[in-house]
């Protein structure tokens, strides 16, 4: 393949058994925006070039490690190295290649949590806001038609002045401790060293999170949070609730839990106003119901005429045929490379390393209020 | 009418323009084992007596105060006087007539929450515990048939040990000033001389509470609550939040809203266990989802020969013909009934008056929690 | 209303083991428009006496058969005896009863379908027609409120031009031969002798047949049909299946089976117009969904103010407080009452001894087509 | 999988304004199985050349006819000429490319319908029959994986002897004469020179007959059909219905409409037998309820550990991330892969050419019923 116009991208992660990786990969070969072209996919040289063969790339491409593509991708001549970077490591591989390559001029995108301190992140909001390189951070859920359709309505005042935001994200396959038989996932997710403080906060929670304060336009400025680890061996949280005051004066409820047995991925999104609410489904992406204080409930649907016009930019396919989590995904995967092209002309179009950031402090200072047993302002 | 088996009921409320004494009367008639025959239907002569005309009623049963009732009826010969007394009046009016009549040897059924305040709860435990009446409570929700399909699930241990529970009401009608309007039905909910120290924490927040209790049949032992007037001009709350800890070592969160524009009465409770959990809605009643770890999602439905006995019991019509609100509402009623003529074989077939102290103490605890910033220890 | 405003009624049918009988006792007594006073329960006197001692009935008004009824009630002081009668027996015992009642004067509601044949069902209307008597067919489904929204819309033209009408009612509590083993319901129904020539047919086939012309006020002229027998032993259909066309030059299918293991009560109704359209589930009978051409799906819910006016006074209970299958054949009784009081002020309120002849038709009609392998014209 | 590995792939058709191209170059390019690499997009050399520039490809290889490029790539040396060829043309143009290039050596993978007459349709047929290439039908909705497990269960027996079968596909988006306005979809679709004898019956009642017969591995062994066009000036069907009987004994109804408005791409396959029964909606394609006889509803989830082998490795997420059409599309062409590798272990992976006749077939079927109003025996 030899797409002229398609971005030369690297990879960091996403060896054999990653699940994000693939993920990853798919969502970037969607709209043949990108030519995945290197990758450090392994921290063994082994899985990394096996992994490399895999996907057809030149071998010399498949590197050791990140430090050693970095280095070696920077030297290569500009119209062959790579443009971007895509990092898909586990929590604590974010801040260090993030940061190197923002330096060494690539532009990045990056799964979330940020990073696995708020120290960390900041640095690398500094280290984005001095340069110009783009950054995009995988909050993939953003990149739903409906959830595109949904903020436009919150945020037009279409439902008026928001009162109440419901906000959860439910999965059960944490139940038991997974991670004793050294299954993949489980194993780093649990692992503070390599996930960070939070578990299901980091995990799904910062989803949650960022869904709310995407939608709504509103900003979270206390919260008081309470996690726990129903596994009792396991060394981080497994489960975590909050209430939330919103900066426009709503208020809400936070809960994220990896122990709820039978639920498969169950992010969810209900916002309220004086004029009538919203609820979306992950599990039904192309759904948005509509509540209306007098008037029939809606059921807004993806890819049709009447949606505005974000909302109908994200749909592939007419209505009626269905486009899910990968198709989401993509479209953050679009919406970085129309930024990095300088095509893009729709604002927000994908999470930024601020809104990393804030996902860091919404995990620390769901920590911290558990175990202080206090509301907190969270930081501006 | 004169069925020798039918139970001769008096009505305190229930006068013009009250919704729940009509929803009382057709709950009362349904299995046609009572005979509504005298009533105190309003605080006015005329009406109470209006309100006797329209249901037929013997005029000089139709009384101007209950006090005159209780007196009226206790003189009247056995066979003739009401053996029962259903109180369907606004909440301060539930303590008074309720103890009057128990004393007088009347069975009593009685609207939630059982009175304003917990001293006066204790007051109504103590005489029932002392007599040889029944009292019943109308936390009618728990009338339908996968409500007891769930209960038995749950409390069997079908879904192993309970970790969570979310618990939700939500309802919008009160988004705007409605009471401005002299609406009656938001007019005494939202003044506090009326309806006692909660609004939507009484009105709604206690039958979640309740529910989830009920189903899970764990106790909560703590809580951390926020309570909220949206409305401004309002003197008792229209929303409130609490994280709940359970005698059973489960955890979750309990949400009653009335400014959620759009939603109509969604009640709805959730349980996760070790190996599963239930998910129930009130506004489909007849299905229960059951999740499992490892198995495809059941959906329930009522009428079935699969269901548990108790589930069984509590349906009239074969599966797939939907019954709803006031069919529950009948089955507490039926219950009610066959205790009186002590036929009941059903353990916990009603909610009792000490659920219902348990719910004036939610509501005193919700209060007390938001107002100190503190989680406070549940009264055993 | 008052009580010496009840009508006087009896019932014909639904002794000991009848479903329908105790259905129609429930939908009699909900809105206390009528006083059950006599009975021929059953064609055994014994069994027939115990219902009404059951019942709590004056044991000389419950009759050995309802020729004796009919005589004993005739000879009654006018304010004491029956002022209608119900009649609930096997589709054999229709035409006699109601003929008979009829013409000494008494009001008849009937269950469907009206008669074994339309030489019978014909009678019928000539002695409706002729008389002054009210009579009603327990079509219960066109009770539902939101059957009456839908009505209202499409009738109104509200989704345009009628198109495509699919009507199906799909059971699965006959795909064994359940009448060998003598339950009571499957054995009346299965045999010709008491069910007439219809099976599947008429007891469901009607129900779907009439709720189509219901609500798009159009009428079947032609159609194909086909029966079948997946039972071998079984002497009527199990199954069938219909092409119709309409006058208003829509066309469609409507399918009836009793043999789709696992299905309940399944009667649903899509009508699709040039506009938009409209799709009605009796399992979940409070939603309204209404689909338009360029316009967000539409979810109208019972008892809410933005709903008609017909469809608003079918309901008790606010929104969101779901009422079922015994509030909808309610309704039918309450409207068949206001009609015998003079009430009613909705035109077509309740199925008629009309709509009970074409019910018959399009049995025979397809019988006829099935056997004949061609289009009928339905009779006009 | 290696990227040596991918195999080469030209497209004929799939040019400007195509909807159905840009989903197959998706399809194509999800799992990396394929490069695209030579293309006769349009009939114009120009808009050939343009859609050429804009998917990267060597300007030499965008051809100005199907022709052109059959004759050019087989001039190509073996490892650089195409492997396979993508036909996505209106279905005039299906025949033609695709037996030239089975007959020059090439794979094939087509659109359906796959003529526009049977004649045609045995022609292909017969040179796959004697040839070695690899030819696959892109019916994508047998790529769903809930699709795939209700053809396990069904054809396992699970669900009993097979009774009834309802397929339906009902849209909306020809309710008007969309025609007239010159929109490229609808022009073609209704003009018989090059969609063929059938409108909606070739467009969409194809699917539902491919589906329903994959599913219960029964064939259609006589059918009676109705069509009609319900916008005057159509030349094609935009509706048609059929009543159907199968070869092992069940029988069913499918319908086919475009003029259903509201309706987006309503896809839907019900099938019972004696111990239970399936459902399924494209809409919500993750979802699989099963019913049975006696136990509560099931609701299978794609993605999980639960489902059959076959439906689980069609799966790229874990569950719960929800999959759609291009998913599905995608399984298609990557089993298409499979088989041109040699790694093709599952059975009936992909529809096949005989598949392709049977559709055509269906549609001259229906037609030809239609016309004179009598069942025919469907072709073996």
């Amino acid at each position: 393949m030899s797409n002229s116009g398609r971005i030369r991208i690297g990879m960091v992660g996403g060896g054999p058994g990653a699940f994000i990786g693939a993920v990853h990969r798919i969502a970037l070969r969607m709209d043949d925006r990108f030519e995945l072209v290197a990758g450090a996919f392994s921290s063994s040289a082994d899985k990394s070039a096996a992994t490399g063969r895999e996907l057809g790339l030149d071998p010399a491409r498949a590197y050791a490690s990140w430090q050693d593509m970095a280095a070696a991708e920077s030297e290569l001549p500009a119209e062959q190295r790579i443009e971007a970077v895509s990092i898909v490591t586990p929590n604590h591989v974010h801040h260090g290649p993030a940061l190197d390559f923002l330096r060494r001029g690539f532009h990045v995108i990056c799964d979330k949590p940020l990073t696995v301190s708020s120290e960390l992140a900041r640095e690398l909001v500094a280290a984005v806001d001095q340069g110009e390189q783009v950054f995009a951070l995988t909050h993939n859920y953003t990149g739903y038609p409906m959830i595109r359709e949904a903020r436009e309505l919150v945020r037009g005042g279409g439902i008026g002045t928001v009162l109440k935001v419901y906000a959860e994200y439910l999965q059960g396959w944490l139940v038991d401790p997974l991670e004793d038989s050294g299954q993949k996932q489980a194993d780093w997710r649990t692992d503070p060293a390599r996930s960070g403080p939070g578990g299901a906060l980091g995990d799904i929670g910062t989803h949650a999170f960022n869904l709310l304060e995407h939608v709504t336009g509103q900003r979270v400025v206390r919260l008081y949070g309470r996690k726990h680890s129903f596994v009792p061996t396991r060394a981080v949280d497994d489960d975590a609730m909050a209430l939330l005051e919103l900066d426009g004066g709503a208020t809400g409820t936070l809960c994220a839990s990896q122990v709820c047995a039978g639920r498969e991925n169950g992010l969810r999104l209900r916002v309220f106003g004086t004029l009538g609410g919203i609820e979306w489904d992950q599990e039904n992406p192309n759904d948005l119901h509509v509540y209306w204080k007098d008037k029939p409930r809606e059921l807004r649907r993806s890819s049709n005429g009447y949606l505005g016009e974000a909302a109908q930019s994200l749909g592939r396919t007419p209505a009626g045929h269905p486009e899910g989590y990968l198709e989401g995904f993509a479209n953050v995967y679009t919406a970085f490379a129309r930024a990095i092209r300088g095509e893009s002309d729709l604002d927000d179009a994908f999470p930024t390393v601020h809104d990393g950031l804030r996902g860091v402090q919404f995990i620390e200072s769901v920590i911290t209020s558990s175990e202080q047993d206090q509301w907190l302002d969270f930081p501006a």
